[in-house]
């Protein structure tokens, strides 16, 4: 059967298999399996339904695809190279080398076409509802009768692994809940995994499963059935009021010797087997890479047909802007990721009397503040709303029925809601969010880490940050959390001392647009009196700064973050009035903002002569030397916590005035 | 309908739940919600069908209970007392408070009853299918015809928050793969959750999904039909072919004032709901944890029934040590956690010549000669087997035909592998481990933590280790992984230098008994020639040693970990042969157990004289200041890695012989 291009669509789908097996045998490394087996599929939906522009990857209307099984790279590479994106067969050859655009994994670049990281399985599944969520929200809100300016479709190809994840469980139960009838999941069901035949340990119904978390599920009997798939993926863009799965039946490896066999997963065919392949294909030997001069015109049909939608689109745009000016002018403003000019004129600055406020508190009114003002902003907590206070108020939930509802009930799916507010921050014209307890953040942390390597600007809301939590003891009081946080390249992580602190830590997560946690206070605490203190926000947002100071050199730095700074400052007047002793109160919210000022600016603040230098914060001492040096001390703490009152515990644990004076006092020698 | 001990069941119900509220009100904390809506439930378990022995709460062949819903931990106080454990009245009034026995979830503490930490969502749902593994494992190996001596049943009451976690999905995967039909779990469907009704986001079909994955699915309709209940229990006891769930429609905060809302969840009830929600179950109001006297009759009941239980099973133990000798010994050992004499005699002195191998590869054997002699020893991979090298040759697969199969193939299934550990560990009997890359150790992080906070002996072998792994580059190259779990309390990291610092990590992990994570490379290392540095073996075991001194005081310190030990040797060589500088190399596998040697080995190994420190570790540099002093210096990484192959990203890291003489050098001002 021969397509439009003129090119019969096997020759097509061997050139996909061609080139991503030739990466593999090239780089020595890699994973040929699914590309051989899923190559059908991926064809299929790149020639006949992706909307999309090879030469503007950026389409705001593009439809996404995502590889949720990463390890298929080359076949998302060979997809993208021969539909006209910029990865040219050097890149190809270039596979899982230094600084090449194709590693080993896919890694977020849109530029070239690549809509997510994925490899850690499960995460490219669940944000891909992220991205369906993202999608129906902005069609809501801008779509009007006659102009469809939002109308996209995400569709993923998914691998056994990536349905045995736990994540995927949440993420199929959510799309299903939440009705996302412009997702399309296509399953390569292959029946091997790296330990054998999935049969060994993944005996579930699948299509049951996703039936019962109301799926729209379809079975393609043949991987190689170009026709059969196609007629489902028809069928599932008709289903609009679900997500739909095509269960598609392939044989890893195929056509190669090895076809359906473990050993064709991970490991490149090599020399023997890839010519066998070859052969077996009647494919052309050498050169390797080869591509039929057929073919490309096929593929580069996307190259006009994309231009064309695109033009489309954009006249629709003209002609919205003329009919909906404001409309207009707001949908260009959130897809290319800019803030209304007075998005943070209501964040509110904080009185003494407004406290004592815990920073969980006064972090959700800063958040409704410009929630108020940046109407694309959303998100949710995972169950714990009313604790983590990230509802927006006089905003609906999301739900079909309001499917630009603003709060998002992500239920007990912690990992879920991190891989969903990373597909939403990727999908773009949104600001997305999501909440829960410090403690629970262990249950995303593969969704944090994609987070941190895609530089998503996610936003993350984790409060009740320590053993002040309480009574509900040590299975809920963080203690490692802030440290592992730290240890995450390209995180930022902001613990607000008060207030004021939370509204900056705000300011710098919605205007800086990086992956960002807060660390919250449960319980209250004092405002920083902005009289007696100026220049809180504004030291906030450079990660560290002199709250107060003493005259002259001081005799030591106190350094504090979070509920500890109050307890630094109460120290201070006692050091001066008992002792005599000059503490300057250092507050640091966030080690990796400070990292990035100016060598002088944070000598100024830690004075590299002052050796005296005492750490306090209600959490694990890991790393804290950095700061303090070998002369300095650190009051943290390194065992798990208690179930007893809030205040009780931080007593025993030694957060007491008295203790820091005086393991103050002993840094001086006094 | 009276019961037995003459008391109606009512009373003995309202017993408990009074208990439990009065609990959380003196606490003035707590959940009242889950006491008051499956008392029930937890009472016809308890007094028609737990079997055991409250006189002995360690009875091998106990059933096994665990609340997973773990916020509802005054429920389980409540029925702890009444039954007769070592959980006094005035335990139950010191609900939440330092010290006290009881504290706001359960923990782990076998000898009050107490069978597994809880509280996390999801981890008692999953640890339980470990506890139903060892039983029918044990079992297996151990039952003779006439002779049950294994024969429990493992009993769970679960939440809604539980069955939204992805843990759970894995673990009911896996359960029903498995066919575990003395699995019988008691969900609490009240339909409420933390942020109100569980429709607003769970709406997927809780029957269908489990049927879905092979479980034997009852409804209870009515949440206090006591028969109803028992009914279903005797039903699900009879089915052995499958775990069975029970769906029990409960109401939450039954009774009370805010019955089936969802303030009744997580707060106290308050004085006057309490007083209201007496009144309706015309309970005494004063004094406050009010026992009828025909209450404790009812309850009570079970301490005769365990003694002669229990007494009727030493029998069985008696005439079983006549009739089969040998298996008894070897039972008696494994219950009561002892190791066979010669459990270490095959474990592999590694030569020179057997290397460059992999601490992977090495791992593997040294698991196989501990596997080959300590026959309860069993544990998996989540499907990275071949990889992870952790396969028990000559074993079975763990499956329905093979309950004895000690290769647990646990899918891509990261988290329910790391709580199924703990569950496994926790019943005891067997000595459990799991693996997969070290990347994925975030998947399971909160049931690590888990591990660590009730001290269980799980061991954890993670691999490919660091940006060592090459191509498939940044999002499997471990960065923050080891700084993190180095920040987790009483967790023990290891990552030993060549094959035989990784013998002496099983030696630790397996006679230690606490939990444990190995950090092993993906790539081949040297063996540390035995005969040119003796006591390799015995300077791991404590965490850190002296590899290879110099003549005299040394004029710095290289402190290296895992696969840059090498490096650190080849760097002190080039050090005194080109610049004279004399280079101590300290190998340092484990900070946790170099923590716990005195003070005074610990200075030897680190002279705190000698200022001068390099240490080097392909993993983030945080922490490491505290070794290396203000003086000293680190190289570390603390950005992503990158796909390429290995050596050569290791080397564009900075891990290579001329870097590391450079910065030493450095240090020493030369």
């Amino acid at each position: 059967m021969t397509e439009p291009g003129g090119a019969p669509h096997e020759l097509c789908i061997n050139t996909m298999r061609m080139l991503a097996a030739d990466a593999v045998q090239a780089a020595n490394s890699g994973h040929p399996g699914l590309p051989l087996g899923a190559a059908p599929t991926c064809y299929v939906l790149w020639t006949r339904f992706m909307r999309h522009n090879p030469s503007n990857p950026l389409w705001p209307n593009r439809d996404r695809f995502i590889l949720s099984a990463g390890h298929g790279s080359a076949l998302l590479y060979a997809i993208l190279h021969l539909t006209g994106y910029d990865i040219s067969l050097e890149d190809l050859q270039r596979f899982r080398q230094w600084g090449s655009k194709t590693p080993g994994h896919p890694e977020y670049h849109p530029a070239i076409g690549v809509e997510a990281t994925t490899g850690p399985l499960g995460q490219g599944f669940c944000m891909g509802v992220g991205m369906a969520v993202a999608e129906r929200f902005l069609a809501t809100r801008f779509n009007r009768p006659g102009f469809r300016l939002v109308d996209h479709y995400t569709y993923e190809i998914v691998s056994d692994g990536d349905l045995m994840e736990g994540i995927s469980y949440e993420a199929a139960s959510l799309a299903g809940r939440l009705k996302l009838g412009k997702l399309i999941y296509l399953y390569d069901d292959n029946k091997i995994s790296i330990e054998g035949e999935t049969k060994i340990t993944f005996t579930e119904d699948v299509e049951a499963r996703f039936k019962a978390c109301e799926w729209h599920v379809q079975r393609v009997g043949d991987g190689n059935d170009v026709r059969a798939i196609e007629q489902a993926i028809s069928r599932a863009r008709q289903e609009s009021e679900k997500p739909s799965l095509i269960i598609i039946r392939t044989h890893i490896g195929f056509g190669s010797p090895k076809q359906d066999s473990a050993s064709a997963h991970g490991e490149p065919l090599g020399l023997d087997a890839l010519k066998a392949t070859k052969e077996n294909f009647c494919w052309t030997l050498e050169p390797h890479f080869f591509v039929p001069e057929e073919a490309p015109c096929e593929f580069r049909l996307a190259i006009d047909r994309g231009q064309r939608l695109e033009a489309e689109w954009r006249s629709l745009l003209e002609e919205y802007r003329k009919a909906y000016p404001a409309e207009a002018e707001e949908f260009e403003r959130v897809i290319n990721h800019r803030l209304p000019a007075d998005w943070d004129a209501d964040i509110p600055v904080f009185r003494v009397s407004d406290g004592p406020i815990a920073t969980r508190v006064a972090s959700g009114k800063a958040l409704n503040a410009i929630a108020k003002r940046v109407s694309v902003m959303l998100g949710g907590s995972a169950d714990l709303a009313p604790s983590t206070k990230t509802l927006i108020s006089g905003s609906e939930d999301q739900s079909p029925e309001h499917p630009d509802g603003r709060n998002l009930r992500f239920g007990v799916r912690e990992h879920a809601m991190g891989a969903l507010v990373n597909g939403m921050a990727l999908h773009g014209g949104v600001i997305p969010y999501g909440a829960t307890f410090l403690i629970f953040s262990d249950y995303m942390r593969p969704a944090l880490r994609l987070a941190a390597l895609m530089d998503a600007p996610s936003i993350f809301v984790f409060t009740h940050d320590s053993i002040g939590v309480g009574e509900d003891g040590p299975t809920h009081q963080p203690i490692e959390h802030l440290a592992s946080l730290r240890a995450m390249p390209n995180m930022i992580l902001f613990r607000p001392a008060d207030a004021n602190e939370t509204a900056a830590a705000w300011r710098v997560a919605v205007a800086k647009g990086k992956p960002i946690c807060f660390a919250l206070s449960r319980q209250n605490l004092p405002v920083l009196d902005p009289d007696r203190y100026p220049g809180v926000v504004e030291g906030a947002m450079k990660g560290a700064y002199v709250l107060s100071d003493v005259e002259g050199t001081p005799d030591l730095l106190i350094i504090a973050t979070g509920s500890e700074v109050a307890l630094a400052l109460a120290a201070q007047e006692k050091l001066l009035a008992d002792k005599g002793i000059k503490a300057r109160v250092v507050s640091m919210p966030s080690w990796e903002l400070f990292k990035e000022q100016p060598e002088e600016y944070r000598n100024q603040v830690l004075p590299p002569d002052v050796k005296a230098r005492l750490a306090v914060e209600a959490g694990s001492s890991l790393g804290w030397c950095q700061w303090t040096g070998s002369q300095g001390d650190v009051i943290g703490i390194d065992r798990f916590g208690a179930s007893a009152p809030g205040p009780e515990v931080m007593k025993r644990f030694g957060f007491t005035v008295e203790n820091v004076v005086a393991r103050a006092a002993a840094l001086v020698g006094k």
